[in-house]
């Protein structure tokens, strides 16, 4: 049983260097990760006629009296579902439904451990947007708020787009805004490592898939103007007669040298690459970055660039790996911002909250070093800092 | 807070007697019953690197690969969904999805207390049988076997024939087959208190729903002929034109002596009373009995006649309530033969196995007296005894 993954060696070097074996990692997938369990004891025939019959229909009888009630005292105002079709997971691309579901049950686990909340995965045999707008409307009795993950793009957009308009909760695909709320925040900090200021910044990012698109819209959002985005053809400029639908609509907004061409070209001289694609830099282009220059290679499994090359041209450098230092990585914002989002009641999960999270983020790193511009994801309080951000958001607002 | 049901004054008396108050209830409910928790620790990073990014890429391309490596590295394909639309609850009828969550989250709270099984609710805000089924087919990756729950009849009949069909894994609607395996496990043992053969009994169902359907099915299954099944019109004769699909087609195949009339013809000299229907039995139609009467009272949370009325004409008594002896609760059967079909890789709950269920649980009372012809269920070994007899009837079977 292997990885169906190339690794370059230099990935490959560095997680042999601590020691997980793919074996382990078969192990503890054994039988899944998730397990439901009982938050009272049922231990006898009272606890039965308290849980089930005949206590529990004086619980149901409330519900249909004053439907208010389903939100105390059931489990699904506060579960999230974590929702997948399996057509852009990980790195790895459109593998179906059940091949996702280790990375739905891992989401599951981090919503839990990092905010204590209840998450269930719910992969879908469908990917017709369609359908899966109608089958999420259909169980959403079920459940109080909605992760997105592993949603191929441009779908993603029309699908988160109109799910948050079907469905009366929090609805946020991951991919793209909890990505985009942890790069900004990361960049918040790199600035300050490298004296430089957000606004001045020229930004490359590779990548026009949900991140890429997501990074751009949150980096132009906080002014910085110079955005460059490529996606496998090249950078998006309005010149381009090939480009429909968010693609365009950016390049409307962005590149406003007009930069053509790959990373070669947009690369020279930039200050910051962020690289969501999955293809490989070569090591020349990120030489060819400004002095200073700020290196996020965050595709998973494989960065886009091995950051110990990275390194060796770049001030600060971040993956997304957990075994990595300056781990981008989106558990440091989704789990706080459904906690918060939840804690508020908020039916929508704004443009405001994610600012405020990215902020927040920031924030705990007071002093940010070159290898230190995240806070550790372990770190106690991350998810209640970001669900206290979401919370003042919310407040703001009203 | 308090139900809308209304009681009859004599299981108020004996439910306030075990002194469990709505307030206890409703407090024991606060914020739900089931909570989703992790299999392995998630302390550290490289923790992180085995249950998520980068290691669970691996499993995610293994599984991509090899399909069949979902059933052992995900927690899905034994994962029981709890499925509802709401529409028959407990003895409350038509209530809508969100007040029948308390059920179902009860219902997932026995498959882990009793079977050991993670299971989730799933409830459906449709009620149109084909939106049912193409829901639970886009769905159906994220599970692996469907406990239908509290969906009216006659839906409930094509609904489960449909979804089995539809489904590669065990379904089945509880509410007629589980409670049918207890009645005739109880049955079993019921005539042996009272010294009477099961061929031999003139039974009398009130109820033509899912319950009342499924228990003179498997009646007929053992052998007894002289079943009269009643509906809110009377007793379900070949005479009646008014009849259609299900009760049309038991009609043909009971009632033999061509019983019309109501619980007052039905019940004199009558062997047993199965009482699935939420209506009231006078006092006078069950002291019409046939000596050594047995009487099942099995709506919940009010049962037909009060047990303490019944026992004065009938010499076995059963509700299905956990508060009283004799407690014909289905919670006897349905984790473990979710168990064993799960265990046995079984993709149909098949008649066999229902009537080697209905035995084991028979047999797990050696000498059964007239208020212990069922087992406790929290008695040890119980679900054991169940899965073992479903994997004793797949093994017959091939």
């Amino acid at each position: 049983m292997s990885s169906s993954t190339t690794r370059n060696s230099s990935t490959q070097n560095l997680s042999q260097a601590q020691a997980i074996t793919s074996e382990e990692i078969f192990t503890a997938h054994l039988g899944g990760k998730l397990s439901v369990e009982l938050t009272q004891p049922l231990d006898d025939r009272r606890d039965l006629s308290i849980a089930y019959t005949p206590g529990v229909a004086q619980v149901s009888a409330a519900i249909a009296e004053d439907p208010r009630l389903a939100a105390s005292h059931t489990w699904a105002s506060r579960l999230v579902a974590v929702v997948s079709d399996g057509t852009a997971v990980l790195g790895l691309g459109n593998i179906g439904a059940s091949a996702s579901l280790p990375v739905m049950e891992g989401k599951s686990a981090l919503f839990k451990r990092f905010a204590g909340l209840n998450s269930i995965p719910i992969v879908l045999d469908t990917t017709d947007v369609d359908e899966i707008i109608e089958t999420l409307v259909r169980i959403a009795p079920s459940f109080g708020a909605v992760n997105l993950e592993d949603i191929s793009a441009p779908r993603c957009f029309e699908l988160e787009r109109r799910l948050i308009e079907a469905l009366d909760m929090p609805v946020m695909h991951d991919d793209q805004h909890g990505t985009a709320v942890v790069v900004l925040a990361a960049l918040t900090n790199a600035v300050k490592v490298v004296g430089k200021r957000l606004e001045d910044l020229r930004v490359v990012i590779s990548g026009a898939g949900s991140a890429g698109i997501a990074v751009a819209e949150i980096l132009l959002a906080v002014g910085i103007t110079d955005v460059v985005v490529l996606d496998s053809k090249g950078a998006l400029h309005t010149g381009r007669d090939d480009l429909e639908g968010m693609k365009r609509d950016l390049a409307g907004r962005s590149n406003p040298r007009a930069v053509a061409g790959g990373t070669e070209a947009a690369l020279s001289g930039a200050d910051v690459f962020v690289g969501v694609s999955s293809s490989q830099v070569p090591e020349a282009h990120i030489a060819s970055m400004a002095e200073g220059a700020i290196v996020f290679a965050l595709s998973n499994p494989n960065p886009e660039i091995a950051p110990d090359v990275a390194q060796k041209y770049a001030a600060v450098v971040a993956t997304g790996r957990s075994d990595f230092p300056n781990q981008i990585n989106n558990v440091l914002a989704f789990p706080g911002i459904f906690r918060g989002a939840l804690d508020a009641g908020a039916r929508r999960i704004t443009s405001d909250m994610k600012l405020a999270v990215a902020q927040a983020i920031a924030d705990l790193v007071p002093e940010p070093v070159f290898d230190q511009i995240v806070p550790n994801p372990f770190a106690p309080g991350v998810a209640e800092a970001v669900a206290r951000a979401v919370m003042g958001a919310v407040q703001s607002g009203e």
